[in-house]
């Protein structure tokens, strides 16, 4: 293997994972994620509405909102808040995260409510987007068994658990969870959802610079996979379940 | 198979594709692309300037924005100009545009000027961001003669070509260039971008409802392989190289 | 005369005009209308709703948005949904264009619907606005017939046709249908709307430079009166009525 | 005459006109405009720069706008600042405004500065926009005063008066100077903008309901062409010149 | 005292006040309010309907809104409603004037309907927002009297009178109702809102380079204190009450 | 005493306070401050640039941003980039914030450079604003000792030591640090900004309900003043000087 990776982490290996629920204490669910340096904090908040387009369906919706504080990168970037709209990069994001969520729930078992999900970077160094998803889905969950306590659901609308995980080739080489520096660097980038029983979610792999092979895409798909399976087994952990 | 397409069309033939170059006079690069009854106007515009991020730089850039007439759908749509801002969706469309054709440019080659590509839809029926790849390459081609022809460049910063196409699976079948009600249908929906040598620019593929599998993928991937090259085929017809 | 037109045009001569209906395929009313390279996409949307200030009264409205593709003029410029608002001209004409085609229209006969027209610039070789309003009307009246052939309605709300033309003086000389070239270079500008039975819906006459006087006034309007009956001329004979 | 005015009003007459001088202290000029119930404040801003697209040229450029206070008018409108953005209406008057008194003003001779023109409705009655080109022209005579005096200008880029008023038709009358209700009864009504030497600089009429002939377009801009040579007078007088 | 006023003003008194009722004619309260040169056009509007917030509450709502014409200022400063938002400076201050108002009223007895504010300033000279609150109890009052008359009201939700003044060291001495040039120059800065009883309703200080003492501001209030009371006997004799 | 707080507090306790330095790794000053459960993340960053109006002057400027996370609140708040605006009460408290800081630094000292204080509120109990401020103060002295040990600095502009603290009238009683049902149900509400030297920065007194008296606001100015003495100590052991 030709690329060092900060601290000897092995080019099939995640960086360490945490998952903290209850981080805040207001929201129905709330977890603060970190793959390594990228901290993520995750709320859900029950709502008891629906979007205008689900109204009078009986079924619920899931959406998601994703943010970055200013300085959780390298150097400040402007407040979206400040500068009046959202950027393209965010609104990406965050329609991802949702779309991520709603494969994993039966929206007619959730009822005609939504959970809101608020993905707010505190400190960024690569991944931002995986690691959201995958803190979501804890907070998503917590949101559900606050549902389930109140006696608002009968049974758990959560069909399959999902995480996410990004993979690429830099200088050769194909790696797990790039952080910062390496997503800079790498030649194929890709993020991949998945759900615990391993099937693609969203798959979306982009070229830097050259075309890559279909070789390439199934190594990278392999190694996105052993990373899925190690973040749904942290869900667990954190989770108890 | 248990699809049955319109007009009988196979599950791996292409609608009937035509890229009409010259179609309005002003641009340096203007291209209607019709997809079925899918038709987006491309134009690339040649401006002697760049973004601020690469001034000085000696190096150029292309961009891309995506714009929907309010009635080029079943039914109308707000105008995005009246409502103050782009949606997500068009501003996802707008960088996947531009990402695609910067893959397979020489941007040091362009020299420090932009082409600017607008995908104008002028009416939709599925597929409208893999017609306006495909003909925005082939005006950014028109672009870049132009710039030969008045000697502003000595070779051409074109290193290949570049399409895209979509694919999904509807009721269990592998669907090559899905049209609207397709796309409504689709369990899984994956739009590719390749090069006419065959490498993948992006993949970007979701699952709607159920997730999917390895195999389907790969099947996924191998179909739209089959389109691009003959949309490439296309490109090159029209070009006349 | 001492101004010599393209192509030898006379100076009270209009453009070639042509009118091709049902353009696109999902708008009840749909024309391309060309004033020689002026090249505007019309289109009529029937919306079972009125504005605000309409609701309960019965009756309905007709309303219209006009935009120009960004690479439709010589020079590309930005694209207003970027920008995030329309410009004090596009808000201008699109005004005029609402109150133009509102003045034929019987609208409690047209019951309480709305026609919304889009006018679209294509390509723009002066002369939009009054290919838009001449446009725009055909695609109403193809709205009208939908209606009627679905009984919503009994009989035609449409009272009258109309349609626009721009007249000015060019280097002294009156011209009808002015080109872009012209446009530039005249002292008086003019963009008249008529009916079909000769009368005036809107009349602005704007001094470039130079006042005009009350018998430069009358020969334009004269000027005007003779394109717009040919102009009526060929939107009966697109309509075959 | 059928339509009885308002104090007996002559269907030929103004209402009574005022014009007064320094009525802020701040501005190169600044004039309350008073057409009756209809008052506007119009200043005028001397700036030692040009807009982008004039500098370097050695000209200058006037430029308008106008605004209107909440309650400025029977029931209270919404406030653009807080709406975030000017109405279509608002934008149009201040095209007018700007293009009315640059048609009077040798631009050349201004150097290259600008002339800002505010118009700002304290309280409407019909007419706004007269009175606004009215007002603004002797606020911008003030404001070349100052800039003689200063000896920043060694002559008067003012080439001629120009003044405007509505004249319109209501109940089968014309009349002259609408107020608020003649307006919103009126046929036709029709906003003129002329020079103190009889020149038309801008001529507007807009049917409402009906179309209008071109006999009384000519009564109409008879009755016009009356008005404006007393605002003229007025704005002598005022101005002492 | 070593600081030299205008007009040889002594340090604790205010420049000439004036109050103007009845200065526009559409709203239910208008009053121009001059505090020296600064004018502030402050109109009361009557809304029967209040903000969601309140909906089906009963009780009833007092907003206000501020704006600045552009050339109100010593040099032109841009149009909010152009800029397409109000400033922080803007949106403060229209909060305390709500603010500062509601304080003095009954919502209850107001009854489910609006009182909204509006305070133009149409001649800036230090203390705008000062001569606002103290204008717009003024035109509140009107609107209350308005409403009695119209027998929508029994009783008067007023509760007490309510106006604003500021103070502020210069050069170390403490001086009342600060104009422009004394307000550029301060080291510390008040404003004082206050009930006609002697209540404090807001106290906002603050330190411009150095910060201020508990003594300095003992000698501040008791200067806002004593023009307090006069400016409410000249809203007493304005009102007639 | 009436009114019983939470945990058996003091009427003149602060909540407990702690202040952890380096919270997040990019910035050059980060701090997590807490007041109880109000929890605000406060980074400074040094950019080598001003706003335009210090270009050139030799001066540096320090500058706010106030930002809550959607979910910081008991009910979910929309997101202000989504919303595309702050609102009044964030600009209104990051003024507050910028003036605050500005105070206690002698900006000719920092050099041509800003500060950027970036306060974002994790969880909100009350007193945002002033933890923000007293957090933002540490933030702030971070990054100035990042600029000394880069030499950048010679000696530090930091002229005194500013912290911030809420008081209000509770039920008749006089409380230091108000949480959040306290500030909801208080009388009278002031946020009071202090110097370690015991001046005063900024006094914001606000009547809720009922005006207060003289001598009513100089008991909370004293009760402020224990604990802001409180709050400098806190401030001083985190920083270890």
């Amino acid at each position: 293997m030709s690329f060092v990776r900060t601290q000897g982490r092995a080019a099939d290996a995640l960086r360490p994972v945490t998952i903290t629920r209850q981080y805040t204490k207001h929201a129905e669910g709330s977890v603060l994620v970190a793959f390594g340096d990228t901290k993520v904090l995750c709320t859900a908040s029950v709502e008891e509405k629906v979007p205008p387009f689900k109204r009078g369906s009986g079924t619920g919706w899931l959406t998601a909102e994703y943010g970055m504080l200013p300085r959780a990168t390298h150097t400040r970037s402007d407040r979206e808040a400040a500068k009046g709209k959202q950027s393209g990069r965010t609104q990406e994001i965050q329609r991802l995260i949702g779309r991520s969520l709603r494969c994993v729930f039966d929206l007619d078992a959730l009822g005609e409510r939504t959970i809101a999900l608020d993905c707010d970077v505190i400190q960024a160094d690569g991944g931002t987007r995986t690691a959201a998803i995958t803190g979501a889905f804890v907070a998503a969950h917590d949101a559900v068994s606050f549902l389930l306590a109140q006696d608002k659901l009968k049974v758990s609308p959560i069909r399959d658990f999902v995480a996410a995980i990004s993979v690429g080739i830099v200088d050769g080489t194909p790696l797990l969870d790039l952080e910062y520096v390496e997503d800079s660097a790498c030649d194929t980038d890709m993020n991949v959802v998945m759900t615990a029983s391993g099937g693609f979610v969203e798959v979306q792999g982009t070229a830097e610079g050259a075309a890559f092979t279909r070789d390439e895409m199934g190594t990278l798909l392999q190694l996105a996979d052993k990373g899925i399976r190690e973040l749904v087994a942290a869900q667990r952990k954190a989770l108890g379940v």
